[in-house]
């Protein structure tokens, strides 16, 4: 299912495919946190993107790349976050049928999403084991389409398309910077990033409690995760065997970050840029300022991944 | 110091005096707000703006049309909010001094945001008499420009700008909304609004338990706010005798909304548009929640007023 490595014409070809469906989201800085931190930083704002996140622009390019006869028969995915939700509004935009796998202790608020945008909801014990067999039966039921959140060439390539419109917007980057989960977006970014300037560099972020991409990328083999404990709750997932070759072909470091450094830098974006992102989406930005003689003076862009967070549940307290 | 009412040519040379240090923020709509209230909204981003918050585009214009003689001696203005910060960085950006009398239990976070722009701040005790007693000893010893937080036309033909900037990039849109406080922003966007249409509505939206500028409106006359209260707290000041005046000619009605519907269009902000506004922000929101019909199918430009509220006190609970 995974395919071959993705080149830069086939996130092209995504990028015309999407374009019309997804938002071409604006780029933010901040004088007072490039003050603050000594350095150039621009935000690719996903946390605008539709259904909240990144996720819409790979599942989009997955859904439309079907022939109209595979498409037919719907599309299938198991997940509990932004995946689903951004398969299930593509599918309903391409008019097709979505069938979407649930852990059923989900937060009631992502099973109303996902049912709001007219997913077939099939709930299963919270286990990774009971996710993918009840995903095969539905895949076996339906003949659905299963689409892999990030190991996956045409999510991948969809992914991609937010670096290509950040290097468009801001051709003279010198360093651009995402999150690392699955490895998807990174995967993505470091294609588009590459092919439009070699120079560039490619810097991951990581939290420490979720290194399994940090481990895998120094190794040079497949370590996943056990355990991951992180409140950047979109990097729990471990990479794939696609996405790590990816990584360690077009990626120059990975970055491991302090939970703390991730709600501050959380707040900052927060008080400072007054947009709201969810915690993984500050997972770079905290690589910055624990790290920052690596970024001083650079004019560095940093993917926002979204904006996904529960309210009632911010990570601050008073100081 | 009120000065006469303000004509749209005045509003023009604001624009191109300020334009150089203001953000022209950008314009952003959300289709699941439309859907959900079946109306068409635009949203002009002042949280974006310097010092977070449009009272920088007033500050602005009042600080760099002063002669180099009148200048010299520096500004002053009593204020605990984001009148001081506005007006004490366009001082530091035109090189002079700024004076700047805050009660003395002023937020921490304020006096240190006020300190950081270079003022110059005097402390009194926090009643309005002693603030102006304060004021008018400090204008005595430095010669210092005395700038009205909103009751001044060079502060009117200031906010106008926003107003103006969101109609160069939107001249179709049929209502104009805009809280109103002391009656700056609202008696700006009406100068503009009607000036660029004259067939568009402006629609101003007000806390009831701070309605002063409701019942100044429909009796004709000044009635100032005695003991007023709503979480808005940007708005808790009373019209002055320019801005009501603007307003009688230029505004076509004036909506009061509860204090729990705030709290809702805020929340629906921060969860459908991933952005940080201030409670004021979200009162034309929580008007047009509560008067669907007036809005339904049109197409109605909203200033969002700012983004400075304290992370640690949210007031969202979980439900």
């Amino acid at each position: 299912m995974s395919g071959p490595i993705p080149v830069f014409s086939q996130v092209q070809e995504a990028h015309r495919r999407i374009s019309k469906y997804i938002h071409r989201t604006p780029v933010l800085s901040s004088s007072s946190i490039d003050s603050i931190l000594g350095c150039e930083l621009l935000f690719k704002c996903e946390n605008f993107q539709k259904v909240g996140a990144f996720k819409f622009r790979g599942a989009c390019n997955a859904v439309f790349s079907l022939s109209d006869e595979e498409a037919m028969k719907g599309v299938g995915t198991h997940s509990s976050g932004n995946h689903a939700a951004a398969l299930a509004l593509a599918a309903r935009m391409r008019g097709i049928k979505s069938y979407i796998v649930m852990p059923d202790n989900s937060p009631d608020i992502k099973k109303k999403a996902v049912a709001g945008y007219g997913a077939e909801i099939t709930y299963c014990e919270p286990t990774l084991e009971a996710r993918e067999s009840t995903m095969e039966k539905v895949i076996e039921q339906t003949g659905a389409n299963f689409i892999h959140p990030y190991n996956f060439d045409r999510i991948i390539c969809g992914q991609a398309t937010a670096a290509k419109e950040l290097l468009e917007d801001y051709p003279d980057l010198q360093i651009v910077m995402a999150p690392v989960g699955g490895g998807g977006l990174l995967s993505g970014t470091a294609i588009s990033s590459k092919s439009i300037n070699p120079n560039i560099k490619v810097i991951a972020a990581e939290p420490s409690g979720a290194d399994d991409a940090y481990r895998s990328f120094k190794s040079g083999q497949l370590i996943p995760s056990t355990n991951p404990k992180t409140i950047a709750d979109g990097l729990l997932t471990s990479l794939g065997d696609l996405t790590l070759e990816i990584i360690l072909k077009h990626v120059d470091d990975i970055l491991r970050v302090e939970e703390e450094t991730i709600v501050k830098a959380m707040r900052m974006i927060y008080e400072r840029m007054k947009i709201i992102v969810e915690p993984s989406s500050a997972v770079p930005l905290a690589a910055i300022m624990e790290n920052p003689h690596l970024f001083q003076h650079k004019k560095t862009g940093i993917i926002l991944s979204g904006g996904n967070v529960d309210l009632d549940k911010l990570p601050f307290t008073a100081h």
